[in-house]
């Protein structure tokens, strides 16, 4: 399940936010842990990697993380606006520079008409900047799809800390 | 990273959990999220999962799982204390029937006479249940340490739910 693509880049990301002395923390839904897992996987990622949530349950996101209850009845848990509170919760709860969060729906269930499954919400929050969200509309199974949303998660981590 | 062992074993206590209707929360120090992300990995995994917490740093354990700050200096991050203290944390915010942590010493480094690399507590919460802790002892790099630490933690969830 954890690609050698993903563990190479988490490597490439973790370089750079060493050399920018920076610290990352991540909150993720539907990637399930697989983001810390690839950060950590390497030696010395503990000067850089502070840990974070995997929230798979809406409570735990409200619990741990402070999203707002009302959101997953209104825009519900696949939104920008559940991504942004999850990456601005684990970024203020973790005291890191960078924070990353993932919620989609990796299938083969939950999936809807205006969310099929594929759809990803990424958050990037970074101390003193806005947060930034971005939808990813991807193809493939469960697994692919977890993949490729971890993989473009680390992508957006990796272009925070080189362009600070 | 991710063995397909661990993969494979995470389907079966995943099995034991849904057929036992319990649900289950991860408090990951040096295993840094595989025991999610291999859960997860599976579809249906979220009627049983409910998530948990990748803390990587001390502050990230006390301030997601309210381990006691004093822990750390005193009988230090990789002890049956914290184990403990993560596994009841988790069990407390997530609100499920079986939480599972993790702290130990997957090296390289950090290892030390009396803790060397290898040095891995698990940590066993069940709701009315006594807290149980496991320390192992493990031989191998820090691949090897982190895959196995995450085989036993799995295993003792696996235990857990049959024995329901």
């Amino acid at each position: 399940m954890m690609e050698v693509t993903l563990i190479a880049q988490a490597a490439e990301v973790l370089e750079a936010l060493l050399a920018a002395g920076l610290t990352v923390a991540t909150a993720e839904s539907c990637t399930g842990g697989l983001i810390s897992a690839a950060l950590t996987h390497h030696a010395g990622s503990s000067r850089s990697v502070l840990g974070g949530a995997v929230t798979y349950s809406n409570a735990m996101k409200h619990r741990m993380l402070g999203v707002a209850d009302p959101l997953f009845g209104g825009v519900g848990a696949v939104s920008s606006e559940v991504a942004e509170a999850m990456a601005n919760g684990v970024l203020n709860v973790s005291g890191a520079d960078i924070a990353i969060s993932v919620t989609g729906i990796a299938g083969p269930d939950g999936g809807t008409t205006d969310k099929p499954v594929g759809t990803v919400w990424l958050g990037l929050a970074r101390r003193g900047r806005p947060t930034e969200t971005h939808l990813l509309t991807l193809q493939g199974d469960r697994r692919s799809v977890r993949t490729q949303s971890a993989v473009r998660a680390l992508a957006l981590v990796g272009e925070a800390a080189r362009s600070r």
